[in-house]
């Protein structure tokens, strides 16, 4: 057993600890505590802030709360914050209770907002001056700081005496301005800021439409409470959209590839029963024209291909309009506009597959009628399909759902619903009317 | 009809040029040109720069090559080169040979990555010193540059005479450290880099996964030819979800809600038409069991239940597995891990639900043999969900095509044409065995 993970502490030493975090979430977790031990405290700390949740509180539930609070110790305040974040409450504020008096506050505030708010991505390592100092006292302060911690900014926040956000500084404007002119002479006082409630979708939508490098937090009272940084702003981005392709397809938004397979059971199998159900839903309807299809059996080979195809055309439509919906391209206004394109191309489509299916089935099985009844059945399902494809995901908008909540279950329920009944009901009155 | 857009250029030149662009976008193609020719060129030019490409496309195709030229000529050249490459090759020539030579240079240079590549995506705003410099010579530089123009950069990078990229200095240290000291003494050599024809998937994976605030480009001699940036990069991690997201279902990758209808059709049908060939694929599985429906029509009720909920199973595989690939979070040895995992959750996931399901059909119909076909049918077909919503994506990305591309089409070809052929096999060989 003893091979199994070669690697010895000079070599995780030399690994960034995004590198080393991804080694020891592969590991067992005894083996991984082991080896965060023989670390050196800041790099066992750096490497525990760079874990997936899951795989921060089952290591360190394994830790006593001596071992914990070092570690918490080792980090900046916001890590720390979402390291705790993840642990039981008992086993947090043992933790915490131990840290230094000022840390362990730094601390107990970030924890209060929630961790995909402004507030619970932010950081706290920045430099606000103060809008009445000349530049050479700023100078000072920064040269002063320069020995202790190092934040990467490029930009410095500027505050009055009660710490309200006036403004922002270009490093370069406060190095090579003259040193005794007063900030709030120079600062941009236009600059942009978010409120600390904000959500991370929010977030991802300003940052990557106006581009910004980074963004000041403030609170209620316009307090500067943290800075948002364009590279924290990445992982919320991946994060929303991995969420919001999960949630489609009835995914806990957090899963990965290999999180344990009984918490998968947990997310996946939930949805599955409500999808089973809806699922009986549209065999109800299949069984409604049992009789019709005990005399026409043909019908039963159609029967997929109707609900399928117009399965396939909402997935396309639902996938636009709740993506455009999370990148906040698609203004309210812009609803009518995307319904009326949608059915449209719903229209247009249907009648292209509905005229093609039609003649296939019409060439297969040599019945004209069957042909007919095929393909308008399949342009009435494409339309139907489009429809529910923007009207889901915008009533769950509406009844303020996450718009991609399970939005593909519902979909297929409607396609699949429309589509039997659609192609039996018309099969029924052409038999009817023909005398089949 | 002079109503529909009251703003006026006063309110234009208010907005910031991402919203400017946003509102162009929503104008038709005149009314836009006439709005942008009304505004100085700067901000012209600065919400040109920010259009969807499409949108760019078409708005300048409408303008004189001499407007072009004078748009182009106001933006930094990694935008002019972005918006150089949606014009039609002959527009492209006319608008770069006017420009001033040394402009049209370097457009044409940046002209040549491709755009979802670190040369296409870089900025060429950076500031290079030479290593030999001393930190007085570098702060005289930076001085004379504060005046011309201003990247936001919190990093300085450093090179040899032949341009070699060396290292990076921050600006804080070019600052506060002794002027006579050498810049070659206190850069950092060991800082991180990118070549120039990595793929965006890969670069949003890495400032993901370090968290880099900016990375310098380099060339096939590690020539120091760029810089990405944290805040241009959030928009290429949006982007590959969204692309991957479309590609799944059959869309083209770059569609929008508003995206106008003949366009969408042309990245619709095709895919549509596909899956229809899948479809009858499907049904000719059904078609081949025509004869067992004909004599038992109750199973024509249950074809749906059993394809379905295997599609919807493999969604949720299929969705976990792409979205991992995409971020890097699966290295090539975890696939076998993964499908171990899928495959025991297909078995689990499928035992509950077949279990629910057969005994829901024996309750419904009355008939005990109908449900324990159904359900094992059902279990089977999970099983062959899990299987292959590992297998397409793994199988796509070793032919070297995106996993992504249409994976969800293939996965519901696989469990309608499995589940069909379970359910009707088994129920087959149950009315001979039981003589039904």
């Amino acid at each position: 057993m003893e091979d199994r993970d070669p690697a010895t502490t000079e070599e995780y030493l030399q690994l960034h600890p995004a590198d080393l975090a991804d080694r020891l979430q592969r590991m067992p977790s005894d083996e991984a505590r082991e080896v965060l031990i023989g670390l050196p405290r800041a790099t066992a700390a750096a490497a525990i802030s760079e874990l997936e949740h899951e795989q921060s509180q089952e290591l360190l539930a394994g830790f006593s709360p001596e071992q914990v609070t070092e570690f918490l110790g080792a980090m900046p305040s916001n890590e720390a914050a979402d390291v705790a974040g993840d642990l039981s409450d008992e086993q947090r504020e043992e933790a915490l209770a131990d840290l230094p008096p000022e840390k362990s506050a730094k601390v107990n505030a970030l924890l209060r907002y929630p961790e995909d708010t402004a507030g619970g991505i932010m950081s706290d390592r920045f430099i606000a001056l103060r809008s009445d100092q000349t530049i050479l006292e700023c100078q000072q302060t920064l040269r002063s700081l320069a020995e202790t911690e190092t934040p990467d900014v490029s930009y410095l926040y500027v505050t009055d005496g009660q710490k309200k956000f006036l403004g922002v500084i270009s490093l370069r404007d406060l190095v090579f301005r003259r040193p005794e002119r007063r900030i709030e002479d120079i600062m941009n006082r236009s600059a942009a800021s978010i409120r600390v409630d904000a959500d991370q979708e929010e977030i991802a939508r300003q940052f990557e439409h106006y581009h910004y490098l980074g963004l000041p937090v403030l609170d209620f009272e316009g307090r500067l409470v943290g800075v948002l940084r364009a590279n924290d702003v990445i992982e919320v981005a991946q994060d929303e959209a991995t969420e919001d392709m999960q949630l489609m397809v009835g995914l806990s938004g957090e899963e990965r590839a290999l999180t344990p397979w009984h918490r998968s059971i947990r997310s996946r199998l939930p949805w599955l029963c409500v999808n089973l159900g809806t699922a009986f839903l549209a065999a109800a309807v299949v069984g409604i024209f049992e009789s019709t299809i005990a005399r026409w059996t043909v019908l039963a080979i159609f029967l997929p291909i109707v609900a399928g195809q117009g399965g396939n055309a909402g997935a396309q439509t639902l996938t636009v309009i709740i993506r455009d919906l999370a990148l906040g391209e698609l203004s309210p206004g812009d609803g009518r506009k995307a319904l009326m394109k949608e059915l449209l191309l719903g229209a247009v489509n249907g009648l292209a597959i509905g005229l093609i299916v039609g003649v296939v089935s019409y060439v297969w099985k040599g019945q004209a009628i069957l042909g007919l009844v095929v393909g308008v059945a399949m342009l009435l399902n494409m339309v139907a399909a489009a429809l529910s494809g923007v009207l889901i995901p915008f009533g769950l908008k509406a009844m303020k759902i996450d718009p991609a909540l399970a939005s593909s279950i519902f979909l297929t329920t409607v396609t699949d619903v429309a589509g039997f009944f659609f192609f039996l009901g018309l099969a029924t009155m052409a038999m009817r009317w023909w005398g089949i």
